[in-house]
């Protein structure tokens, strides 16, 4: 029986990533067979299932040759494919102790496993994520602080607003990874928690077969045997103790999906930015240049953002992804028809799209370098008009709002339309001249005097305020 | 380098289908290289590339041995896989006749290759998915037919409305397939156009080389010769000719989303009610079973409605993949920095997740059973008030329409109080006497004279008003 | 008691358009009314109503004065408005003509009048939709024809590729005008239907209101009489006849948003193209400006894109809205429990900003203006690097293709690195000199000479290939 | 100029509640100008505005009669309604006090307005929110303890499963709902914060002002100020400090959305429960009536889930909004066109849905009541098979595993098709009495009897294990 690979031919971004090697079908079947064995081990820790037991399908399950194609063909007959993976577990554990095989899956059901797996995975996955949100955010605070005083155009609505700095641009970026890697890890820590419910939410077989072995304790209805196994299979996990078993109670899935769209938008807005900035006309910025990546065949002149290209391809589809995810929250009875289903393919890919392009951004913001010069030949290209706001702000109490505003529209205007230096239109108008002097003018018309706190916020962000300056530019 | 298969471990609807094999990275792989071939031979046609080139060309891109492992890697490096694809495909033409290498891609673009391979790819997943819904509606055909006249309860907002037919709920949901089947055939019927613009959408290599061979034609812009290529293109394919290369224009991408997304909510009307018929408490209809299907390993009683389950897992999947798609209609410029790339995956997953709901349907209705005595109960188990709208009806003129409507009113919270037929409540109400005999009563709270236009509207949706009826229950 | 006005505050995209007031809640009330008017005229024309009561319902539903927060709040109590409106209007037509209260709403169910009245709405918001794209086609022409050789960069990725003309953008932006424009009209022409069941899509109540004016037929389910009626309500509304009663067979909803997503989707293209060309670096485009738009109070100088913003605004969110209409689709039962409900405003959403759009974007169109200056300025800005295809081409059978690609990536890099014309770093190449004359250099290195098929392409898509070019640039 | 107003008549789940009130086009004008008061006191605490200005400005903002439809339609030509706004608060100061009209919005954007005022309407919003997500949570707590021991049928796949209890369920909905307010909450306590960075994010026109009034601070680059002036404006409007202007950053909005679709998720959990054991045939629940609610004109026995209903579609809408926002992290530059634009509504939508769903889902949640004896009768329907589960179990070691199966099976589908009680069938199998006494075998049929740890699950999650049983039934 032939397969196709899952190589990321159309999903480049995380083709060759840990995301992808997380995520895959084997790393998915090698989780289920995880949660099989730990649950084996947190029931003989409870003295329901025999040690030499759980130690048989641990071994099994670690060892096992299932093929995952027959498996997902055969899920198609109970809609998981659990009950597959029970049954060649079974005959695995069998082959090696015959008398083991019967403690396989013992009082359990289809979805701990799988939930419980999907759990794994996605530590598996948000881990080297969360690194490469780190790496991220560490490469580009070396960029804000080098670039704290690099001026260069704020643009908003398409077109040139007033100065800012690299830096603060940069600090931005660095904020919202950071943010994204306080979501990873809020999930991380606790979010994941390992599924225990048995057949209905109730745990009720696990019990009936501790009460089977004498082991559910003296009275009560069982919470106390089910509490302590949800805390050994919590241990033998790594994974979190849920309040409530959440077969359709899908906080843990909710918020995975949450945590990953924000990241992935929190990506894309660094991607759309290095995009924009790399335009041929603007330069400002260009991505770390490697092994033929960017080139064009066709056209040898041509060097491609191609990592922003990548990152921004993952941000475009992980939100719509995330709120299929969401929307799986509305799951019927004790376990949908469908509705869980729809949820493992979603989430899956939001953890390797962003998994990927986490580990893209690492790249590029290692590599980014500025281009200062291109970004001064951009502030300058508008002849001074960069900084009117300032000059209005200036001109007001001196010559009257309503007139320094008219003054500077029909200025403005001027130099726009004669192609000169806003400077020189200006120094012809005696209305200007008369209340400002030429070095005030050209302190005024400084664009890098005109960055407002955008150093001073740089600090702020990055938590450091003083010290020298690395890149001597202050 | 091993990777892993994309076996649908976690999405068993398509786990196995037709449109599985043909959307995996193989078949993608495959379309590519069918693109690059017919490119040549189009050419070939036109005289810009020598026809043993084109032949050679053909025949390496049906022999070629490439890995897709490695060209989905590389594919980071330029943001798509067609740059490694034609490096690979190059060396294979060169080994096979040496002379031939550098006609391969001649004058193209990555897009021209990709987009191209995507409507192949689409062109070969719809149609096994246009007659699976032909098969589907077939067998819905055959269930409205038989149960034209089977009454079962009408349903609004969960509670029992009026009757209705299992026939006309049946037609029903063949009308949304077969609304479903005219949208995907009005896709496959010239919404599937080749990619031909090269570099930026001017087609301007491709008119080079032909100058350059001499064949651009006599005066004008080239617009003949690339008239005349894209033709040839399209046929070399079975692909139609758009209007204008449409590499920012995604008219073709746009409706092929369009055309899952609902042919995807049409199947899932199908699944969300055989579920919600297939319910414990209601059991009106039961899905086939085979080998074990639906068959739970710890609840050795239970049928679980799984066709329907994995058809609806699909159907709350692809609309949310598809709103992704449709935003990628934004995509700035001639081609866009992440925008395209967002697609592919999105698409796949449009195609095979509809392609299998629809493989998934057609057993479905081909193995779906009635059960006209759970209706029947059903409907008598609210004790005759699943007609009180008739009653109103009726009573209205003769008793004014207030005091019918408190008499109903009362008598229906008695029944249910009582936990009594209606009839009999009835029948202790002289106003009710007065006015209608015993035979009359019996008429009005027969649920099956009750059915409205319900069998006319089978026959009118079934193309067929006549005939003898094959369940002779009429 | 108070109520928020709806003014389009935070959607200034559809503020003051046809489409908001097509699309309101009086709107949306005079539909409904609309309907009761129409459904009680279709049974006075099948004898089942006097005319007189529908002469005074007609009458009644045009003058009523129904407070439209009334009936929102009292919809909760019944999950939809149209409860509360029959009793409203009811007691409008007893002041009126107390004999014909009893003939309104007879035989129907809120769900006839309110999807009917959706379909109104659609129908009154379509109808200028359509002829706004038609005007922004038809100033998108004349654009297309202006420029067709009109020679400006085409982007890829971000950076210059090859040249284009302006010309075969704004062909390209027409043609997904046009695209939408023809998926808008296959609505109107026959996807907007009545909706006509009764309680659970059987008709029975209409019927049997019919049989009691012995008005039923002959024989038969009645299936004759419920043909008439639909058809007799289609002509009194304008609307089409569905095949079947479509309570929750959702087409004629899921295709409203798909033909509303796939526009916003068209028009969001040239949004963003606008946005981009727009920008203070490019330059390329300019917004039609009037009375102070795009003004920024702060920054004198600024001319910011407003129209393509509101439009982009739009084109981001309805293709989500519209996901949400498609997914509708899974309605259970005869009439869902919150699945329908669910579409309301969403449709409504989605008719409103693709209207606003549509109504800005024939402003947009019809006002811009190229810069043809800023074009030419920009393509040289790469000193002869946007032609290097072309040189590629030229070059690989005269120097072999591999020393041909080394001699032009040096001489392109250098080029950059120096800041100097492509053409006078070839000059010194002998290589390059010995087998190209100054004029072959000349010519091939002229952007102009090489936009391909653009010209072609763009009388090809206007469907004109002669006549004088307006712009005497050929 | 008349204006429809916004009744909520499409969107009954919101219609009359505290989110329709503190969201609308009057709750957002008025968050605006309470913005622009703000900061004017802000900067007058800083001493850059005097203080009778700051007074003058928030007393014209207090009772300042503003347009709010030419406002609106104003904001076509700026792409925001804020320069209108600026425009006619100016006037309206002037009318009051003429000197302070220079103050108005003194260093301002319109987006540190509008994104301040979105905040504050988040605020004024999430307030009564999480108010209604306790008193929903409470109510369950009440259930869920009532319940405890109520036993229903767990169902799976729409199939009984095992049993569970009524109360376990409510304890899951409550754990939902808990989860929700904590989200809620965790957005209320710092995730709110006021947006001031001036026309791009550097604050620089504010620092001028300081500067020009004498107070911008010695030395540095205005970080201090920047500082002081942000954490003034955040006292006065009672919001968050943030660490960067976030323009462009949107993590709040973000988060808001997630937050908010997490809880639409998390509510319609519950209402899609409530719908399916509200259907005829389970009958296990019935919502409050009152008014008139869930009462059908035509059909005078039906009660319909409507306050599910309303939840449900709300539930539905909610994530795909929230999705277009976190798209709109995608913001280029230091403000997009058209990318912001597009949150307004959609964050306004996702505010008033979820706002609403949660006021409907107190109302619910406290009439919401439970019918054991229905529960009862349903868990019977399967004659026993409920606990097949647990007769596996015991039987399994008895008997051997495959016997046991073999054995149950056969049973089971003997009950079923013979319509008789699992009991009887078994008390015929000698291979059944030979290892169980007729009083073990009562035991493990009665399903109260296999509720697991459903009891103590409850008591787990309400934090408590003991205390008398308020409902007498253990």
């Amino acid at each position: 029986m032939t397969v196709d690979p899952d190589s990321g031919l159309l999903s480049p971004v995380r083709a060759g990533t840990p995301a992808e090697a997380s995520t895959g079908d084997e790393a998915w079947l090698r989780a289920m067979l995880d949660a099989e064995a730990a649950l084996a081990r947190a029931q003989a820790r409870l003295g329901t299932v025999p040690p030499e037991a759980a130690e048989a399908i641990t071994q099994a399950a670690g060892s096992a040759r299932i093929d995952v194609v027959e498996l997902a063909r055969g899920a198609r007959a109970t809609a998981n494919p659990v009950v597959g993976l029970v049954k060649a577990l079974t005959s695995a554990v069998g082959e090696l102790a015959p008398g083991a095989a019967e403690y396989v899956h013992r009082g359990s059901t289809s979805q701990d496993i799988f939930d419980t797996a999907m759990m794994l995975v996605a530590d598996r996955t948000l881990r080297p994520l969360a690194a490469d949100l780190d790496a991220t955010a560490e490469a580009l605070s070396g960029l804000a602080r080098a670039h704290r005083h690099t001026t260069m155009a704020g643009r908003t609505l398409t077109a040139h607003a007033v100065p800012t700095t690299f830096g603060l641009k940069a600090a931005g970026w660095r904020q919202l990874v950071l943010d994204a890697a306080v979501r990873i890890r809020g999930v991380l820590d606790g979010g994941l928690p390992v599924s225990l419910g048995g057949a209905a939410g109730t745990l009720a077989a696990y019990l009936e077969y501790a009460r089977l072995a004498g082991e559910a304790g003296g009275g009560g209805g069982g919470g106390d045997y089910a509490e302590r196994l949800t805390a050994a299979f919590a241990e033998e996990t790594g994974l979190a103790v849920p309040v409530l078993p959440w077969h359709t109670l899908r906080t843990p899935v909710a918020d995975l999906a949450g945590a990953l769209a924000f990241t992935a938008g929190a990506l894309g807005k660094l991607a759309v930015d290095v995009a924009t900035l790399s335009r041929t006309e603007l330069g400002e910025v260009a991505e770390p240049s490697a092994d033929g990546r960017g080139g064009s065949s066709a056209m040898p002149h041509k060097r491609n953002p191609v990592l922003a290209t990548l990152i921004r391809s993952a941000a475009l589809q992980v939100p719509v992804l995330a709120a299929g995810v969401t929307q799986s929250m509305l799951a019927e009875d004790e376990r949908s028809a469908g509705v869980w289903h729809a949820e493992w393919q979603l989430v899956r890919e939001c953890l390797r799209l962003t998994g990927g392009a986490a580990h893209t951004a690492a790249e590029l913001a290692r590599g980014l370098t500025a281009e200062p010069g291109r970004m001064r030949a951009n502030v300058a290209s508008t002849h001074g008009l960069i900084v009117s706001e300032r000059l209005s702000a200036v001109l007001a109490p001196l010559l009257g709002k309503a007139e320094a505003k008219e003054l500077l529209g029909e200025a403005s205007r001027r130099a726009v339309r004669e192609d000169r230096p806003l400077r020189d239109v200006l120094d012809e108008l005696p209305a200007i001249t008369d209340v400002l002097t030429p070095t005030a003018l050209d302190d005024l018309l400084d664009p890098a005097g005109y960055t407002g706190a955008a150093a001073d916020l740089v600090d702020h962000a990055l938590g450091s305020g003083g010290g020298p300056e690395p890149d001597g530019s202050a």
